[in-house]
């Protein structure tokens, strides 16, 4: 999982670094650790706001919030914050022996992009996949053009296509990973 | 949908109050929208916390927000805040004509919990049906026996069962009301 604030959309379709959203890492952390990702990547150039988003990790994973909420130090145990995509890339490497295939997300539909169905066969191999979202309006197209495949969008049936990445992440997880009684018993 | 504030479980397994957070308007009233909720009911005792969530729903259904970001005022505009249960279930019925079923939610399994399944089947009736989320460590006993029916938790397969309220919410919608291929071309 990789969080992106570099090269990302903004409101009017510029290219834009954004800032560190404290609930992004909380909620992207939970429920990376819940559907059993293996490293969650947050990618994010700015200096400033890489030590902020240091600070925060390390308040839950050594700090006083490791005490005070063990179940928030597991999910934060998987943050790994990183200033570009290539350092994100090198990592996972590093961990698992191979430079993962990168999947990108969008809120749009893109030509070419993957089935759910088919994003699901591709992270059952043994090789690490990295599935990446965008913070602020979305990946920027330069960054997208990038990566190995893209994800469908989520579409609902309605004409509102506004969730918060938060949500995106754990939709797109439940669907590529969860299993309940729509699948196994019908 | 509602969101419960009293009475939900603290940490220690107390009967509380639950104070405000602000992103759970913004994604919860988002997530709604995208799946066709009718009405998004948040349900808070406290005087000085509605007041606050009705100052934080006033800008942006009417507020500077409104202007500046009209999508996130369609979204707030699904928004009625209550001080009880009754009151938002009167709502609805105002609305609607007559008073929803409740649907209560859990992260723990509960004997005569409903599937995925069912529930989808249930809310494809006419009638309406409130379905409760509770904050903080979820709805405490005393009100979900009050429930016509409880939900069966997401589950993933790992053993962390942590998820943010906001992603739990934004799940049970996509199972409930989602549509994508793995329903639709397999």
């Amino acid at each position: 999982m990789a969080l992106l604030h570099y090269p990302v959309l903004g409101k009017t379709g510029e290219t834009i670094a954004s800032a560190i959203t404290n609930l992004d890492l909380h909620d992207i952390a939970r429920a990376s650790k819940t559907y059993g990702v293996q490293s969650f990547q947050v990618i994010i150039p700015l200096d400033d706001q890489r030590r902020i988003a240091q600070e925060i990790c390390e308040h839950w994973t050594s700090g006083p919030g490791s005490r005070s909420n063990p179940h928030r130090k597991t999910s934060f145990d998987l943050i790994q914050i990183s200033p570009d995509i290539e350092s994100a890339l090198n990592h996972i490497c590093q961990q698992t022996g191979s430079f993962p295939q990168t999947i990108a997300t969008s809120a749009n539909i893109i030509d070419g992009s993957i089935s759910y169905t088919t994003c699901r066969q591709l992270i059952q191999s043994i090789e690490p996949n990295l599935l990446i979202f965008g913070t602020a309006w979305g990946i920027a197209p330069e960054f997208m053009d990038q990566c190995d495949y893209i994800l469908k969008p989520i579409q609902s049936q309605s004409s509102y296509n506004h969730l918060s990445v938060r949500s995106a992440v754990s939709i797109v997880l439940d669907r590529l990973v969860g299993t309940f009684e729509r699948f196994t018993d019908h």
